[in-house]
């Protein structure tokens, strides 16, 4: 099998073909979980101790309890985040429970660790309704600089995320929205800008109206797309439906300005961009009615929505969720970066500024290599999260949120 | 001030005399915290992260959903141990919440780590009710292999453990019990053997009666001691009195067989044995009418219940909390070897056998060298923590609660 990094895509309809092998390097390598903690400061004698536990610990617990944002400066709260899942909606397994999404936890984790020097802790939680979720993060809070929402299932995850970011002081980010959508952001900027277009002049549509789904729709509406037309099984959302939930009827609020109406195969008719999010298959015959120069995001995995090949035929740039093909629009370019510069300046919230931020730096930074097979840069380019980082921090200051 | 290794006494009287000093060394070493995550496993190119995440991870994660036991294999949940508090009895600072007691968490977090090589995470808790806690514990245990409860008052932290334990298949142990528990049951243990007593032939006297004074009178019990009473702020607590709550009722009907009642110093009159884990200061005059080679264990920090110099005018054996005496009753002792025992052989609880076990191996490491001033070794003494898991880990298979 080809190796391959995905970003977990909530809702994703994509199979998951890899069934259990014994023997295989990924079991090998998970024995005994991914990660451990270590202390920064010397344990030695019984004067480290007395600096570090009783009785010095005391002095800096009493100066915290009288001046509360001490706790930033003399604990580890403020460089740690909190990955939290309910198991509802892990990879493209879907609904696997807490334990069995530990995996992906303890991953993310290393990833935030590795990629944005910020320590994470995962924390898969045994309840799933939004109220228990939600109560259950506001009183692990005291602990965490930031929470990272992971594989919970829509429509939950956007009450969740909502519920929590209006309770707390802390950055509340749902990953599986938020990281996918400023990565895509960033590579459908450089895409526009390679084939001498705008946002502005862009027509897009999406198929997928998950969590991914959703976010995407939102950041590129406010980053200035011309149209975009969100589908779901149903096909195109649009006022006219009967059937949408809460979030498809605000979805069907500010997207769609040009009223389609009808299976996603109609809203590609001469649209510029397709992204997908949903897995499943588009006919070629749709695809090749796109506009010329059309830009193709096929992102499911493993499974693409429309593999490469076909839509090379197409389009001008294709971007995947692969690692084995050019362009692989990776989570991992975005949230190490957005909570390292949130947890820097102690942002108390992710605006959307600094979203907007995040994919504007995250964009610049392959602008001077732009190529069709290089609109975004690679999961290992080291500029990328000093480059998020420094932009999502400016722009946390500048929307009024940074506490320092 | 003379460097102090304490042991965190819940509910102790004790009074913390340090006040805020800038520029003190403590300020200095935990800025920024005490304590890291780091990633186990590699993640320097795509072929790593094909194994550690995404698609390598998702064969794990299903291998978990299909076989739950598994996770104990392939994440690190059987290293990892919840440090939970809700601030509410710190040290002997009280009350002051969880931000505020998260230095104190984040000292036993490496404390485990240095001392038992267990994984641990600090986890202060934004509420109060009991039923609260028990709820908020029991949703995140499916990211732990056991709970540690820190610093929670009494009377609340014994239902919070009882109740935790009956809906959890992980060890749940409250240190400032059962740690304090163990240490001075080995330290008297190997204190009546240095007086050519058994504890049989010993009457013991507990001032305090909060979550370790319940605690060191039960294992005493279990011990085979000859007698305990233990004294509240209201004196003895005996089956006569009509003030007494849940806890201390079940407690005058194992303790004080002999029927005492009155305010401590009577109940010290001949007796062999003080413990002290209360605070407050004992009369010299009450302290001279103990028996003869008494064994006094005054605890409290900073202050001892009885001078040592006064101590030592009557005992042949004097034990504190402090570092800079002999003798020194300190949790780390044993909290780290006994989760370490413990989750070595998966064992769903911890048993009153495995609390046992950890004691006489603790006493055992000083029984060729014991002297007066040698009843219990020092923290750094690295024959500690092998000898209190591989006895905890016998006391579990041999209890019935091992997994493996």
């Amino acid at each position: 099998m080809a190796a391959e990094i995905v970003n977990p895509l909530s809702g994703s309809g994509a199979e998951e073909g890899a069934q259990e092998e014994p023997f295989d390097p990924a079991f090998a390598l998970h024995r005994g979980g991914k990660m451990a903690v270590r202390a920064t400061v010397p344990v030695r004698d019984k004067d480290d101790l007395s600096l570090a536990y009783t009785p010095g610990v005391a002095k800096v617990c009493t100066a915290i309890a009288e001046q509360p944002e001490l706790v930033h400066d003399y604990t580890w709260k403020s460089q740690v985040v909190a990955v939290v899942t309910d198991g509802s909606a892990v990879l493209g397994l879907g609904d696997i429970g807490p334990e069995a999404s530990l995996p992906v936890m303890e991953g993310k984790a290393i990833l935030f660790k590795q990629f944005g020097g910020v320590d994470a802790v995962p924390i898969a939680l045994d309840c799933r309704e939004v109220d228990e979720l939600v109560e259950t993060v506001v009183r692990l809070a005291p602990s965490f600089g930031g929470v990272n929402l992971e594989d919970i299932s829509a429509p939950r995850c956007f009450e969740v995320e909502r519920r929590l970011q209006e309770r707390l002081d802390i950055p509340v980010f749902h990953d599986d929205q938020h990281g996918t959508a400023v990565v895509t952001l960033a590579a459908l900027r450089n895409a526009a800008k390679l084939t001498g277009r705008t946002l502005g002049d862009l027509r897009a549509v999406i198929s997928g109206a998950g969590a991914a789904g959703v976010a995407i729709a939102r950041i590129l509406v406010e980053a200035g797309i011309g149209d975009v037309a969100v589908c779901d099984r149903k096909g195109i959302v649009s006022r006219d439906r009967a059937d949408l939930t809460d979030v498809k009827r605000e979805l069907a609020g500010f997207t769609n300005k040009a009223g389609l109406a009808g299976p996603l195969e109609s809203a590609l008719d001469g649209a510029d961009v397709f992204i997908g999010v949903s897995g499943g298959t588009v006919p070629e015959a749709a695809v090749a009615k796109m506009a010329d120069n059309a830009l193709i995001f096929a992102m499911a995995n493993p499974n693409p929505e429309i593999h490469p090949d076909v839509a090379h035929k197409y389009a001008a740039v294709v971007a995947t969720g692969r690692s084995d093909y050019p362009n692989q629009i990776n989570n991992v370019l975005a949230f190490p970066g957005i909570f390292a510069g949130a947890l820097q300046v102690r942002a108390s919230r992710i605006t959307e500024g600094m979203k907007l931020a995040a994919a504007e730096a995250l964009a610049a930074v392959v602008a001077d290599e732009l190529s069709a097979d290089r609109v975004i840069p690679s999961p290992f380019d080291e500029r990328v999260a000093p480059a998020v980082t420094a932009a999502v921090a400016a722009a946390a200051r500048a929307d009024g949120v940074a506490r320092r």
